[in-house]
């Protein structure tokens, strides 16, 4: 129990349980675990309950032991998934320790908050172990006086504003993206394929971790070319084969971890220069992300932030090519267009101080191609922090 | 239409439904279209139905329709998740399309098997959108009188045997992983960070993918050198921030994918010359290694394998530094410990033609360092296929 814990972040639990009418919360994604602990589990075996007391408690592969005492004050219990004496799994070999830690904790007859619905999750290994209904029958079964209640919106809505540790491990990895950035730009080059570009990015950011505090970083870059680059408006971004060419945008995204906070980022260059098209693309973009960001502020309505930079654009001429939202909540997640924040037209959310998302105006010329530029920022007192400023 | 059926694997999904005793399949999870339709989702918001006639059908988001219709011959239906008119999630979006395609099939009353038990889903994107309880809540609403049948076993079970298809695709991914792995360990020199060295593999993997037919590529992969070289006993990988010094063991294991199918894969290098003991771990691990290879044939039981390698690090001398499994089942999917067939000493499972598992004996002398050696191999109709010959 040496690594304190964030005292900020487990009074907004405890009184989000409290405002829910709940005793405890449990879970076993990887995102909700870090949410609820300040551990971001490696192979998805891990669960955490949190308590109406404000104790969050662990039941964790024994191989995972070192690192969660790294970065997570809970009380830890831990289960070997595998042995050479028998062929166990994890939902089995994690059945006990999670009874005798429902019982420990007297919550037979509680009723404990769970993830149910529909969720984004980032990659935390190569490979995820999903419980999926799993623990859920498995509490059912044996606690029958037991009430298992979603609470999928409370989670997302708890992730919406970071806590003062949370934010500077988002400025953290931000930073180490943008080191990547900075040292991948430059290598830009006609004749180069897209996954020799992407992988310049990655093997900097993959080497750009030293100088920070971060334990555990990792990340995808993705480079779309050309033609290429005008089907970025998609849900998620791809390397193709292609090679690049004299005067192609080149649109570089990112989605990277560091101790479980993501960052969401992109930016778009020129192999050689740029044609007046582009820099007429270009100045429309900067423009309506000034104007996005000008209107940030804490009560502001989502709504009209994605109001200014999509007025500049159409004044601009660009409205149609800026098929998307201006943003979306980022940081216990990325590419997840619906964190809250949703920077979108329709969008019932109002800012406040500690929010962090995505600004990310863009325009995509169908077989021609496509610019963003996406940056993270985090909602202050008075206005917004740039936090990939860069 | 265009792109031909996997005929091999659909009779045998469709013989699978016959002995269950069910109506249709109905999955979510990625590696689970990819067994029913031959598709490998991005970002996890596709669905698949498979029914008792031996018709595969997909609804997918619109984004991935193009990337769906070069590898799968099932039939789709698009939705669009996200739009500016108003804010939706996949789960809203996808409600009438599912709803529809069942009423369609005539599925109201059927006996489908679904997904539910804990699974280990390899990463299909930087995030994954896991629908968890979801669907089948919207489906038990909609169709009192649908029964949902637990099929995860039959699920893992069809998936060990692999047809001539996807075995052509596993070659592939080994054949780009070889690629790196030819082109990395050259270049790993004392003085380097384990970082470095692994984006040296990384880099090399994401620009070899062109030669082949390949569409979709990429992978992790991780530095594990001298005393973190002994940890890698543990479930997962991991890439820390040490230095490489002369004479270090130096681990490189790789999961990478192509087109879904994954490989598995380790190969322990020394920085500078071997030491005599390094010799003589090398020459262990090498002959258990083709004492398993040389058990491999159809009939023959999973554990008989684990003994002829583990029996050969006992004999000389290595036998507790042999801390886990001799293999277990990759394909759809990697770093399963729990994959069929599993080569361990108490595997129920016999080894049958086409299937893909891997042989990885090691030896991890703590604060000193590990090797280990993880070939991937295919049953034959008469012995050992080493797919990872390089």
């Amino acid at each position: 129990m040496s690594f304190p814990p964030d005292q900020e972040r487990r009074d907004r639990i405890a009184a989000a349980l409290r405002d829910e009418g709940l005793d405890a919360f449990f879970c076993s994604l990887p995102s909700q675990i870090l949410l609820l602990s300040g551990y971001w589990p490696i192979f998805g075996t891990t669960t955490a309950v949190f308590t109406a007391e404000g104790q969050v408690y662990l039941v964790l592969p024994e191989d995972e032991q070192e690192i969660a005492s790294q970065t997570s004050s809970a009380e830890r219990t831990v289960f070997r998934p595998a042995g050479l004496d028998e062929i166990t799994d994890a939902q089995q070999a994690i059945r006990a320790p999670i009874l005798d830690l429902f019982k420990q904790l007297k919550l037979d007859r509680a009723r404990v908050g769970v993830e149910v619905r529909q969720f984004v999750q980032p990659a935390s290994y190569a490979v995820m172990s999903l419980y999926l209904s799993g623990l859920h029958e498995l509490l059912r079964d044996a606690f029958p006086g037991m009430q298992l209640v979603p609470a999928d919106r409370t989670f997302e809505e708890l992730k919406t504003t970071k806590t003062r540790r949370e934010l500077d491990k988002i400025r953290q990895a931000a930073c180490i993206a943008g080191a990547a950035f900075g040292a991948g730009a430059p290598q830009i080059a006609q004749g180069m394929r897209e996954p020799e570009v992407a992988s310049c990015f990655q093997s900097a950011l993959e080497c750009a971790s030293l100088a920070t505090k971060v334990d555990r970083s990792y990340g995808f870059f993705f480079c779309m070319s050309g033609p290429n680059s005008a089907k970025a408006d998609a849900a998620y971004a791809r390397t193709r084969q292609r090679t690049i060419e004299n005067g192609d945008l080149v649109m570089i995204h990112c989605n990277s971890c560091g101790d479980g906070f993501w960052t969401d980022i992109t930016r778009t260059y020129t192999a050689g220069n740029p044609d007046a098209k582009q820099e007429d693309m270009r100045s429309a973009i900067m423009v309506a992300h000034q104007a996005a960001l000008a209107a940030v502020a804490p009560g502001v309505n989502a709504r009209d932030v994605d109001h200014a930079a999509r007025t500049v654009l159409q004044q601009r001429g660009f409205g149609p090519q800026f098929k998307h939202a201006t943003g979306h909540g980022v940081g216990f997640a990325a590419a997840n267009h619906n964190g809250i924040p949703r920077i979108h037209p329709q969008s019932p959310d109002v800012l406040s101080a500690g929010m962090t998302f995505n600004i990310e105006p863009a325009i995509y010329f169908e077989n021609y191609g496509g610019m963003r530029h996406c940056d993270m920022v985090c909602v202050t007192d008075t206005g917004a922090e740039v936090l990939t400023d860069f």
